[in-house]
């Protein structure tokens, strides 16, 4: 499924720019039904053609289907990865952990939450998941593994455990505001240093 | 407001079990228009009377407006909140943590993740938050509280972020599936240890 010509569509003009603006709002009309709680499911390339004032055509033209532009328009939400610098396991850490949950564009807040279960119910949007989450939870995860190798953490480690142990503070804050009362700003270090060091005396 | 008479409602009988019946109705009605997608804010007590079968006067005699009857129904979905034997400190936070969003209801994952964030961004919701979440929160800082005061635990833990990093792994574990390859029913002791230990190698 890469066109369609059953829907009237605006012809099409030679230059980069007026494709490009229609790109733009076909990214925009989406995110924006997302935010006022369209479900993935319910999301329609017609309803996003209508939103954003194009044809069909016009979509299908630039992608194959509803999961490749939701893909580029979630993607739209996150921005670029953060990179560690590859010196100190601790710092990697913070930086890392102060990007979890961390999204450039405001309609996240009201997209992402409610995308996640759904994304994780359904085996069709796994692709999803996997080409959004998953790189990011490599940088993590490598990190992680420099650490071991390094001898800064435990040979032991739980690389999977220990991950949810750094992202699943952040990830409450950023998406649910679960403690309102902490600062965002000073979170990461204090996840970090916390897993680190451990609760127990010693 | 505790009455309204503006709207056709059956004659009341005299007997206990239709009243409980209607209530259940009731209960059920709006946790099914919120597992549905209704947001917080679009959920009217004209929709739950419509879905519930029952006027709008049978809720209005029982429930004072939608909020305390939002708090009953979702109050409903968390079941009774489990409380800690007192022995071990350890084993009383992994029981907690294995309480976090444990929800003995099917309907509140598809509920929780999307009301969250509504009842944070809004004041007037706020009441809620307090009135489901922060006693379930108040049994795990005492736990921690009491093992800084045996000496279990460091003497200079911020308690607030102890708390996060033991709620965090595994509530998104429950509310989002974030790592669909470990296994619910040992993460709690997994984030448990984890977090008493912590991560660094000594």
């Amino acid at each position: 499924m890469t066109d369609v010509n059953t829907t009237a569509d605006a012809p099409r003009s030679p230059g980069r720019p007026r494709s490009a603006r229609a790109d733009e709002a076909i990214i925009e009309a989406t995110l924006d039904l997302l935010a006022e709680g369209s479900t993935i499911e319910a999301l329609s390339i017609e309803a996003i053609a209508a939103r954003a004032g194009v044809g069909k055509a016009t979509i299908y033209r630039r992608w194959a289907g509803k999961e490749t532009l939701l893909l580029d328009a979630l993607r739209r939400l996150k921005g670029v990865a953060a990179q560690p610098a590859g010196q100190s396991v601790r710092d990697d850490l913070v930086l890392l952990v102060g990007a979890v949950g961390h999204n450039v564009d405001p309609r996240a807040a009201r997209i992402m939450p409610c995308l996640l279960p759904e994304v994780n119910r359904s085996p069709d949007h796994f692709h999803l998941y996997q080409n959004i989450i998953e790189p990011r939870r490599k940088l993590m995860r490598d990190v992680l593994r420099r650490g071991v190798a390094t001898g800064e953490l435990r040979a032991d480690l739980d690389i999977e455990v220990a991950m949810a142990l750094l992202t699943g503070p952040m990830l409450i804050q950023r998406l649910l505001r679960w403690h309102p009362e902490l600062d965002d700003r000073i979170l990461p270090e204090k996840i970090v240093d916390g897993v680190l060091t451990g609760l127990r005396a010693r």
